[in-house]
């Protein structure tokens, strides 16, 4: 695995772009801080200015259109445009366009809580509002260490996350983030986080490449193992998200989730399932866990549960969890202003409103495998070794040779994942993601809209642009 | 100092509310978690739900109207029902409703980083936007942390803070804030943060009382003691508010920012002024900081930069901590999905925009010392100990006895704060905040909109509930 020094979305190699790039992209770099950017790539050059989106289309600053591969950052299910989302905010916005969730309540909030506690799996009847994944993350750690404390268990606090895994940059769920450059600059973090191996099969040991159910056992195994050395007394919460984003759309082998689920009753460990990500479609159905049939002691959830019109977070927590909150004069001394904002919450219902009616769903469920096949025909381009994914998140891991699996190095990384095909894809049009959190990946996550006319669009600038670097290797 | 066992803005008393409480408020703790709430409270009774507001007035779901004298929670600066602020986040919801700024940028970003560069006092000209406080804070943490790994200083990473200091609740954000009873479930926290006495000149040590300048340069040189104690190569930052909210809206003695800067110069330590609540208009002056004139490091901000309307905030960085990632290679690895969203950004400039039209920042320049007046009117209530604050945010402190300052024991607090004087207020139509966070005060910081006719109102209905609270005492 290397380690990441640049950012998630470098485009270094666009410097240099037309002399004709619109005055608002050269004026961006001039007192903006853009997120995880390599800020010296922009000292004398244009930044990449996204102005408008309409379906599942952005353009930029230039009136250049793109086909957005990635709905944003995993956000926006319902794509651009829609207008059914602009009027539930329009409207709460003039009837109550803010208002804490603090000992108040909203009509919003408490609408939306309903819906999602009716939609959620088992007993996850509670939602606590955030206004973002982080903040959703943060909130199930501390909420798993008050559990315990509170349930004669004080010495559980520890976490397991798997390798490569993000969960976010506030500094305790950075503790969580599995990606060491993005924490060194920043220790001591809050203690208490343990790593184990993630779930990618196309990198399993030698001895389980052949057979997937084994290595989910051995996976499954090595999260039981990290709870037994640290001690089950004091490990609180496993995180998982169930297709694990970094590292490139890394989906849970046959039985992982039982197995897992097993472990942590075992051991009276909260199982998190981190849906910042997978929850609201992205896999065809309305939660992760869903998907793969677990029932997680909390889901973390945030982006797409607005479509991104209003920033949202949410943790969905069961009730065996709240119940020692449920009565008395015992408090969860957590909050955040903006956490629940009432016009956050009012998209949240509309875009459940479009999801039904749409049946956003459906349309997933119906064509993630026409995604995996035309992903999977570009399979015969040399650099594409692995394709892997599930509903409509989807990447391809590049390689040096598909035989041996070899990966680039962190030079070769820069030059042909950086410079080559995230400047090409970008140049033809698609907007996706070119990611070395782990080894180089592209990510895809179209909004839930798309089918296979989108599909094709992107299959075909990935040929072009896929073989034109293997070519310039 | 009493340690706070319950949430901010108890209302434990309202139970038995008016049966006819509309629907939504008995539906209201179902499912929803209320923040840094005792959901016990509400176990059997309706939680009171804001469902509309105009100007400084909300109204519940019974239709009943409050003066809204804390702006939701610091933030609706610019009141409610502000259809400028409405158009602005329709009409850029139309055109982009969302779009990351990681690598890229979009025009409201960019917009609203140069108008905040160019209002920030000094060389604070680098802007990067997150979704709210507690995420500004945690950037501004890391920063700090990071900037000194990048010049040849990487032992610094501790942070100084104020007693009863609230600078939000993520596991960084938390370990700096200095209220024991918000920390000690969720312990382990980041370690590094030092805390040291805040300015409460109502409550100096006894020698001091009677010399405010002479108790502001022992309060800072408790800062530069702890620098030394921890020592100055570890030491990272302070981090202090204006006016301390927590505690209860505790202004800084004369002289003590000047002596501050020269204790953080003097140890190459960086003075961070968390502005989350006073930044925009609340001293009446944009930056907290222009108000006593010193020149932080970094400012950290969000609550009013879009009085509200869409979730926001910003750490606004001078130019010499931007300096080592200007150019090159090197990248701050932090960012969040919703920070800096095109909307949020989009209001903050029509918010500003309002600032001028209205000229703001004058009403409360004008009008402040009528607050402070009419607050101090209030001096001749037995129960009323201090008044302090500054612009339009102020607070009043609870006493058992005006000539010793004996303050209530939590059993007390429990029965006069939030039994008589919160449930006393919210019946009589005041909407504020009853605190015991630190010792017990009322705090207010109404819109900026208000002036002496709001005021008069208030004080009216404070005088009849702290006169009753204290006959019933």
């Amino acid at each position: 695995m290397s380690t990441p020094t640049t950012d998630l979305h470098d485009l270094s190699s666009l410097v240099g772009e037309p002399a004709g790039a619109a005055e608002i992209g050269s004026r961006a770099a001039e007192h903006l801080w853009m997120h995880f950017t390599r800020m010296g790539t922009y000292e004398h050059a244009p930044v990449p200015t996204i102005e408008r989106g309409d379906g599942a289309y952005i353009w930029d600053s230039n009136g250049k259109r793109y086909l957005d591969a990635l709905s944003g950052l995993f956000v926006v299910q319902a794509g651009y445009g829609r207008e059914e989302l602009v009027q539930a905010a329009t409207t709460q916005m003039r009837k109550l366009p803010f208002f804490p969730i603090w000992s108040y309540a909203t009509p919003p909030a408490v609408e939306l809580a309903e819906r999602l506690a009716a939609a959620a799996p088992g007993d996850l009847n509670r939602v606590f509002f955030t206004s973002g994944g982080a903040e959703a993350v943060e909130t199930a750690w501390k909420l798993a260490k008050q559990y315990f404390r509170l349930t004669g268990k004080p010495g559980k606090y520890k976490v397991i996350t798997r390798t490569v895994a993000y969960h976010g940059t506030t500094q305790g769920a950075l503790a969580l983030t599995a990606v060491p450059g993005f924490k060194q600059a920043f220790e001591p973090l809050v203690p208490g986080a343990v790593h184990v191996p993630n779930t990618n099969f196309y990198r399993a040991p030698e001895h389980l490449a052949d057979d997937e159910k084994a290595f989910g056992r051995w996976a499954a195994g090595r999260i039981e193992e990290a709870i037994l050395m640290e001690g089950p007394d004091s490990v609180a919460a496993v995180f998982v998200e169930p297709v694990q984003n970094a590292g490139g759309s890394i989906p849970p082998p046959p039985g992982y989730f039982e197995t897992l689920r097993e472990i942590c009753d075992r051991h009276d460990v909260l199982l998190v399932s981190d849906e910042v990500i997978c929850a609201y479609g992205r896999l065809g159905t309305l939660f992760g866990a869903d998907k793969y049939g677990y029932l997680p002691d909390i889901i973390t959830s945030a982006k797409g549960l607005t479509s991104g019109y209003s920033p949202l977070g949410a943790a969905i927590v069961s009730d065996r969890i709240f119940e020692p909150f449920r009565t008395g004069t015992t408090v969860f001394p957590h909050g955040y202003t903006f956490g629940g904002h009432p016009v956050s919450c009012a998209v949240g219902l509309a875009n459940l409103d479009l999801f039904e009616r749409d049946d956003l769903l459906g349309n997933v469920s119906r064509n993630e495998n026409v995604l995996r096949a035309t992903l999977d025909g570009l399979r015969d381009i040399p650099i594409v070794g692995d394709v892997r994914g599930d509903g409509y998140f989807f990447s391809i891991e590049l390689v040096k040779d598909q035989g041996t699996r070899e990966s680039f190095s962190k030079a070769e990384n820069e030059r042909v994942l950086k410079g080559m095909v995230a400047k090409g894809l970008y140049e033809h049009g698609l907007y996706c993601r070119a990611d070395d959190r782990g080894d180089p990946v592209v990510q895809f996550a179209p909004p839930l809209i798309c089918g296979p006319a989108e599909f094709d669009e992107m299959a075909g600038i990935l040929r072009t642009v896929l073989t034109d670097a293997w070519n310039r290797l």
